[in-house]
């Protein structure tokens, strides 16, 4: 019956991949499967029951009693958007500290939500000190400080705790953009005092993108619900009386408050509930309270502390600050005789079928990114990696010391 | 390893059901068994031309040569917001129609992204003349028209050939809200001339929720252009050079500038692509394409019409006008006997797993809705749902002819 002309391409075949990038990575199997699991309807008991499991499973991801803590429907950047879109109201000063790509998207994310936005900079590869964060916050005051934990762009870590503890002194906000670190790095949400806090899936939690937890105080819920204005199709009587008299939020779809009522007991309809990805954020929570968060964040130093051990012996010079560095990608200087890096990196995918980065803005064609995270977090494909870019580094004229860099992971492994 | 007291629930294992609500219904397997595919990077050359496919597969299905045709990664929500926010600009004059809910959050959302939103109201149930739409386009002159092609709230479908003629009488431009419609129902966007449309997979596409095609003309990408503001972080000298000098799009997210770029051969970086649900996309159109666009109408309106035959032979009573009625969702009056309806669509779901639905608003607890569409539109299901019905209405206190309702739709089967 198929109309003449019509373009229907094969069936879906990709060739195999080992995604060693800064994310995506390659998806652990239980959580594909997860996802060609039948769907039910949204208000169907058992998948309410479903996404009430899914609070509690990233209350614990997020190491947090908060009771709002959900998934909004989108990339991990729909989350951040949810986040500040909600929180900002016009004309509020929000500090978007920037050590890389991700500090830059959430200073325009906050603009383009009518904050009066302001930044501090520091070098790509490097992170702020108290010192910095106290200055400029005294100076600006700001009512939400915004920040990436890690930014992928850099492979830095922010350290936090200081930071919080200068936004309470000073009376400020904390949200933190946790995409490219939860499940990898520590990051207990409460012992930390973090504020808002969003994340995704595709990165340490072994996910695909498309879905992303959040989660936030109390104290946060309290000032949204002052911008609660319900849907006008769907607004009963009770609703009605519950509305707020603060602005309303400029977005309908992250629109907080309303998620908050999908997500309470009232199940007031806002989108419907994309269910395969609900499955896949569960699995992934699963998995990783499974292994246990310590267990897994050490896995994930252990793992690039032998791919780091292995690229220098390679003769290969890390990028960026070491003490600040992530657990779960590294930044490696593109040798001179490699140019941008980017034949390299073609060579990798299409010869090993082993995909590895390299960056945005400065580090556009300077630094190559090499992930170590989630379900590829292993020492078999750091080995793999290690001696695919050996092979591939020679054939581009970069010489190295024979099986120097396998060598060298080994020995971290061999006294781990 | 797992840390102590560690909640961790049961591997996911729904119960079967039969989705004949409003949406989401039941996805085909080839859809899900797409989702559980492997990732590849999203600069992959094999998934950046996954991504080509996707947007010729979708041109097809919009039955457009709209190069602008592609995937918001949200729930069908969010790709009308991701219209929306981008093509209004602060102090547009915005006409939302409201014939169901789904209006009111088209003028919610205008209102939300800075527009001048009114609105012309009828009952619910009903559509509106052209006559109407004249008189409101010629008193209010606004600059977009933004309406549903099916509103699931009151499964009343409008006619758009006579609005997009109107439209283009007075240069207001047209979005089309067409989750609820495409794939079940005619909507070929270049014969009748629609500037800008958004769907959903969850209804007559047989997806699961969470990826949004939208299709819009060259004319309004040539506006949207206007408003390009590419994020600092990734601003290269070429793009600083593109800028366009109208205002910022108050979303990051949904910035469709954006977007066309991150489909465009120059793959700029915005969000990372939901490779999973573009998997589940690209198969929903394999299906529908395969199957035919005009086959797939058809064997909706024919369903649909066993379905009614049945539901009326029973002595329910339909709801709407019956001119204008979906080919893919059937409203009935809710028998006096049996309350709000509730306890006959909870007896529905858990003795014969069968999910119906009620609706919104004023037909909260009025009307059920039965749906027709995708992968459950077919006769089996019709003949499970009233032989389920008639069973669960005989226990609730509503009398019907036994057999009447299955032996209706048989008659409409075998005239066929």
């Amino acid at each position: 019956m198929t109309d003449s002309g019509t373009q229907l391409f094969e069936e879906l075949d990709p060739q195999p991949r080992l995604l060693m990038g800064p994310g995506p990575v390659d998806v652990y199997p239980r959580v594909l499967r997860a996802m060609s699991t039948p769907l039910q309807g949204q208000f169907d008991p058992q998948f309410t029951e479903y996404m009430n499991q899914v609070q509690v499973l990233y209350r614990q991801v997020f190491e947090t009693a908060n009771h709002q803590t959900f998934l909004v429907n989108g990339t991990a950047r729909a989350g951040i958007e949810a986040c500040l879109t909600s929180i900002i109201e016009k004309g509020d000063t929000v500090l978007a500290p920037i050590y890389g790509r991700f500090g830059h998207l959430l200073k325009e994310i906050a603009m383009r939500a009518g904050a009066n936005a302001v930044s501090i900079d520091t070098e790509w590869g490097q992170v702020f000190t108290a010192e910095q964060f106290e200055e400029a916050i005294a100076k600006h005051k700001p009512r939400l400080v915004a920040i990436s934990h890690g930014d992928t762009s850099t492979t830095m870590k922010q350290p936090l705790a200081e930071l919080s503890a200068i936004c309470k002194q000073h009376d400020a906000l904390l949200y933190i953009d946790a995409t490219a670190t939860l499940g990898g790095n520590a990051l207990p949400v409460d012992e930390l005092g973090l504020d808002m806090v969003s994340a995704g899936l595709q990165k340490c939690l072994s996910g695909p993108p498309g879905s992303s937890p959040i989660t936030f105080s109390d104290a946060v819920a309290e000032r949204l619900l002052k911008r609660k204005h319900t849907e006008a199709g769907i607004r009963s009587a009770e609703a009605e009386a519950l509305e707020g008299d603060g602005p309303i939020i400029q977005s309908n779809y992250f629109d907080l408050p309303m998620l908050m009522d999908y997500w309470s007991p009232k199940r007031l309809n806002h989108h419907t509930e994309s269910a395969s990805m609900l499955y896949a954020a569960r699995e992934c929570a699963r998995l990783l309270l499974e292994e246990g968060l310590t267990a897994c964040q050490q896995r994930h130093q252990l793992t690039s502390k032998a791919m780091r051990a292995g690229l220098e012996a390679m003769g290969l010079e890390l990028f960026g600050d070491p003490q600040n560095r992530m657990d779960n990608v590294t930044g490696i200087f593109i040798p001179e005789v490699c140019g941008d890096g980017a034949a390299l990196r073609a060579q990798m995918l299409e010869d090993f079928g082993i995909e590895i980065g390299t960056s945005f803005g400065p580090l556009d064609g300077k630094i190559w990114r090499i992930g170590t995270m989630g379900y590829v977090c292993h020492k078999a494909n750091v080995l793999r990696c290690l001696s695919a870019l050996e092979m591939t580094l020679h054939r581009n004229g970069f010489k190295t010391p024979q099986g120097a860099g396998v060598d060298a992971a080994y020995q971290v492994y061999n006294n781990s």
